[in-house]
């Protein structure tokens, strides 16, 4: 069971919690929680940690902002006591869940589970700092933003749960955005790579991380909602999505899901020479300066010499970007370079895809009827997306949810 | 170097703390620093583990409690590191500071020094979040309210520093409470012996066990304050007071300073049959019932078969104990039990005392002339001790600090 911050927000939201874990054990499970900081308590950390020193050692900043996770941790195991049930609380280091030496955004190298499954296995709950391990310099290690998903899931593969649930402020994985399309449809389950695709491109319920780690570890991952009742909830039918191998899903969607993401810019240049390399001397550089490139489409033109190179990169990196490539002009040596602010990425997910042809087409012709406009279009085995200005975002998302027969 | 929780209370202290230790630095001394929680922050933890549940593991309330210190050490590494000094932060269970199971209030049992020595000589100041341990369990053990400056005695004396400096509200030790004697001098060195009992009887600069350790382990320890500009500072004459081995201080006087404790309650059995095991059928219970007894008069009624027992206890313990004594009524068989509460007891402390008789008479004189009644008497060989009744609490002070020249 995994909480977030704003389900550990105070003492009462805690108390909560420790009811949804009383309700797991009560009925016959063994039980892991991992938790996130108090609703705002990492925020403050990282601002003093901002305030004392902008630049600072990653290690330290460590040190300061693991201490949220140690604190919740403590509270929802003396919650649970209160409450008649066993457990204890468990720091990154006292497992040790032992990572990398990449402070600050560690990734998780092993989980020492025989400690936890000797206790989890004698009826005690485990009550986990979520966001944190310990690096090779035996120094408390953060797992980035929103490393609790990711702690969660690799506790869980570490200690071979039957299955991860991730508590949040939603009650699973939806079709498309309700809050765009108010029809759109709770999936029952979503395989791992379609989630990846999805928590990728926009939809904000899991860490992409996470969803890497359960897909390649194999652990059932289960979205759920932290606001409901805890004892009005039926454990054997709890409502949420599931996010598991494909091998799980008997009727397999051709697609499943629409994502979307806003703040895309794109960028042009037009008759760059086609001649080995090319690719290297407009990527590399960006690279080099951490912009993150995604669309790319290449043109042949004409003649076959020359090629057009369209990419696209977020709105906020495009002065950056322009720059990068016009320090580069020489050595790239294109005619010219555009740039367009205000996309958007709109993405059609689904495994079904990998055996339906034409899925593509079907998308062109619903936006094409309402007059929407396609500046890019990119596809892989279980998605294709498609680059639109940005002011028809809504209307694109609620056309392709329809047209592919997600609305309730 | 220590600093407390009003020293780190915000970022700008913590700064100011930076150059305190970057002065030591450059005037090339070697540093290791115990750092408490930011004002106010344990008060906040403290009050959520009460909140969450009334009675509480302890091990959980460490591991919550311990957070302030993490934090308050990770940003003075991170102030230090900005003004160019190389730090680090160590928690208690890096070093690893050893301490036993009693968790809440647990003491020190050993410090592996060698990292923590290996790491200052090459230059680097450790930045030691103080109140906490390990326990034998692998969990973290905090030392009890206060223990930040025992935490850095205990390092002091496990690295073998020349000097552990208390940076605090006050710049030293006064010969009386200033508040009380305006004409109070700040001692330039005092004895252990004599600051434990000072201490423990009222001067409220440091804590009790950290003098104690620091008598056991000869550490000598100076107090100073954390208000003065950092940079004003001449680091070769610093302004504090020394408490040293008392063969470090030439000039022995035979009163070194007035302590005062209020809010004392006395208690007295009249008539207790005059027999063996008699204390303990008396203070056994009291001390079950977790009552600090302390100044203790016996005295033989005519007979000599009957005595009258007289002690104090604190005032708010008096109705405890008094219920106490009538539950033994039967095995003691006193004859009455009267008590009073609102009185103060005056200590005259100097390690001279031992070589020069008489001492006490001088205070008897000096307070008989101001009419203020003397309840009980307890000695011993650095120190007496007088109760009277607490209105006359600061009449008392002025007028012993004055009879033994301790005016400035």
């Amino acid at each position: 069971m995994k909480f977030g911050g704003t389900s550990v927000a105070d003492i009462e939201r805690i108390r909560v919690v420790a009811r949804h874990v009383k309700r797991e054990v009560d009925a016959g499970n063994e039980v892991a929680v991992v938790v996130s900081a108090m609703s705002g308590k990492t925020n403050e950390l990282v601002s003093w940690t901002k305030e004392i020193a902008p630049m600072h050692d990653a290690r330290e900043y460590d040190a300061v902002v693991a201490s949220g996770e140690q604190v919740t941790s403590g509270l929802l195991a003396m919650g649970l006591q209160h409450i008649g049930v066993d457990a204890r609380s468990w720091q990154g280091w006292q497992i040790p869940l032992k990572t990398d030496s990449s402070h600050g955004a560690a990734r998780i190298e092993d989980v020492d589970s025989d400690l936890l499954i000797e206790r989890i296995s004698g009826g005690q709950v485990a009550v986990i700092a979520g966001f944190q391990g310990i690096g090779p310099d035996n120094r408390i290690a953060t797992l980035g933003r929103g490393g609790s998903d990711t702690s969660a899931v690799a506790i869980a593969a570490a200690i071979g749960a039957d299955r991860c649930d991730i508590y949040t402020d939603v009650d699973g994985v939806y079709t498309t955005d309700p809050r765009i399309e108010p029809r759109a449809r709770r999936m029952e389950k979503i395989s791992f790579e379609e989630m990846l695709e999805m928590a990728s491109l926009g939809a904000k319920v899991l860490q992409v991380r996470s969803v890497e780690m359960a897909m390649i570890h194999g652990v059932r991952t289960f979205v759920r909602s932290s606001f409901d009742e805890p004892e009005s909830i039926n454990t054997q039918q709890a409502v949420g999505t599931l996010i598991c191998d494909e091998d799980e899903i008997l009727e397999k969607e051709v697609v499943t899901g629409i994502a979307y993401t806003k703040d895309e810019a794109q960028i042009s240049l037009r008759r760059v020479p086609d001649r080995p390399g090319i690719s290297a001397s407009i990527f590399g550089p960006l690279a080099d300066s951490h912009i993150n490139v995604d669309m790319i489409v290449q043109s042949v033109s004409e003649d076959g010499s020359k090629t057009d190179m369209t990419f696209t990169v977020p709105n906020g990196d495009v002065e950056k970007a322009v720059k990068v490539l016009e320090d580069e002009r020489d050595d790239i040596s294109f005619e010219a370079l555009q740039s367009d602010t205000g996309l958007a990425k709109i993405s059609v997910i689904g495994i079904g895809m990998r055996s339906h042809a034409g899925v593509a087409s079907t998308a062109f012709a619903a936006l094409a009827d309402k007059n929407i406009n396609i500046r890019a279009i990119t596809t892989s085995e279980i998605k294709f997306s498609l680059l639109i200005d940005a002011d028809y975002t809504e209307l694109a998302v609620r056309t392709l949810h329809a047209v592919y027969g997600l609305n309730q």
